[in-house]
């Protein structure tokens, strides 16, 4: 085992913040906007590749962005959208994060990401979680135009570092992407943090924990 | 304008005795459990086909309400899981059906189903919603093991009725459904049962309404 790719969102990064930004700007409908945001971020981005209809990350946030709060019949305008965009762009790093990462560096083992953000919302993430200088590679699926699970996606992380696909773990957050990516090939740890039942997607993931401390268990004694 | 394509759960055939049997079942959990089944249900669909991981809409099906139930933390047995999915072989149609699709008949225009449903399911659903004789072909994507927004689904529809994109009209009950046939070129028609808004990915659909008689409307003058 040589290197981790890990994904972005709820792995190392907190959305949580975008949930407070929802609340401050709708008050009351923060959970509900956020939480439908995400659903639909997510929805697009497969339903976009499956019909061979690529847009960008970014563009499939502000569109899930406007779909979300159109349900909820919430009044978005330009500004108040702009301001929840930036809020993907200043994530912070959950608490387990820095350390957790310290000791899987310190045993010699390469970490990147495999994301489906744009470079950009990458960059800007990494930066604002303090995590700059901790990886080898910010591998972004538009790269190659298709969101995870889609095997394209999952590919750019063997392309990227180089590595034959046993040498690699990877770290999801969502069951559906440990799914895919065990799917694919990867050994895959999958950081269940809202502690939800095992997706029947037909692929279990190798070992299932919560933080980014638990992965280091797992990755060291692999 | 000489066929019509339909989608099945929403369009033509109500899932709300699925809600209800989750309510017997399952007192006081059927609305949570139903909504998130069905949630699952399509989102698997997805995520098999992206992944290249094809299952039927079945097992599909099965495979969703297992996830379901886990997440609502409902004692799901073998027997329980049973009788629900009964529930998706005995589905009835909407009142707006029958005379809107004789409407539709009475025009010359050929109706045919293009799902997601195993011919299995298509032939029960269709049996027990009393709409026997009134479909032209049963077009299952089962056929082509890819679910819908994928190409290779919309495409049967063409292919099995032996016609030209531009002569078929596509109604969908999902907004999702929608754009993904009007992306394939199909004209379409939105079947909005549920009064939410256009779906953001970049094609609108091109007509709305609510009922089977919405539709007729539509194709009428089209």
């Amino acid at each position: 085992m040589k290197a981790i790719l890990f994904d972005a969102y709820g792995t190392l990064l907190d959305v949580g913040s975008v949930r407070a930004k929802a609340e401050f700007i709708f008050p009351g409908q923060g959970a509900a906007l956020s939480a439908l945001w995400r659903d639909k971020q997510l929805q697009y981005s497969w339903l976009r590749t499956l019909a061979g209809r690529y847009a960008d990350f970014w563009q499939v946030t502000e569109d899930s962005l406007v779909f979300a709060a159109a349900a909820l019949k919430l009044d978005l305008t330009a500004e108040k959208r702009d301001r929840l965009m930036q809020a993907y762009l200043s994530l912070k790093a959950y608490p387990d994060v820095i350390a957790g990462l310290r000791s899987l560096r310190d045993a010699g083992i390469r970490l990147a990401f495999l994301s489906n953000l744009t470079e950009r919302m990458l960059e800007s993430a990494v930066a604002s979680a303090g995590l700059d200088g901790q990886f080898a590679a910010l591998l972004s699926t538009d790269r190659v135009r298709a969101y995870k699970p889609d095997p394209r996606a999952y590919q750019m992380g063997i392309d990227g570092l180089g590595l034959r696909r046993e040498e690699i773990v990877f770290a999801a957050f969502g069951g559906w992407d440990a799914a895919g990516a065990k799917n694919f090939g990867y050994r895959t740890f999958w950081a269940n943090r809202r502690a939800l039942p095992v997706e029947a997607l037909g692929a279990r993931p190798d070992a299932i924990g919560e933080t980014v401390t638990d992965l280091a268990g797992f990755a060291l004694q692999s």
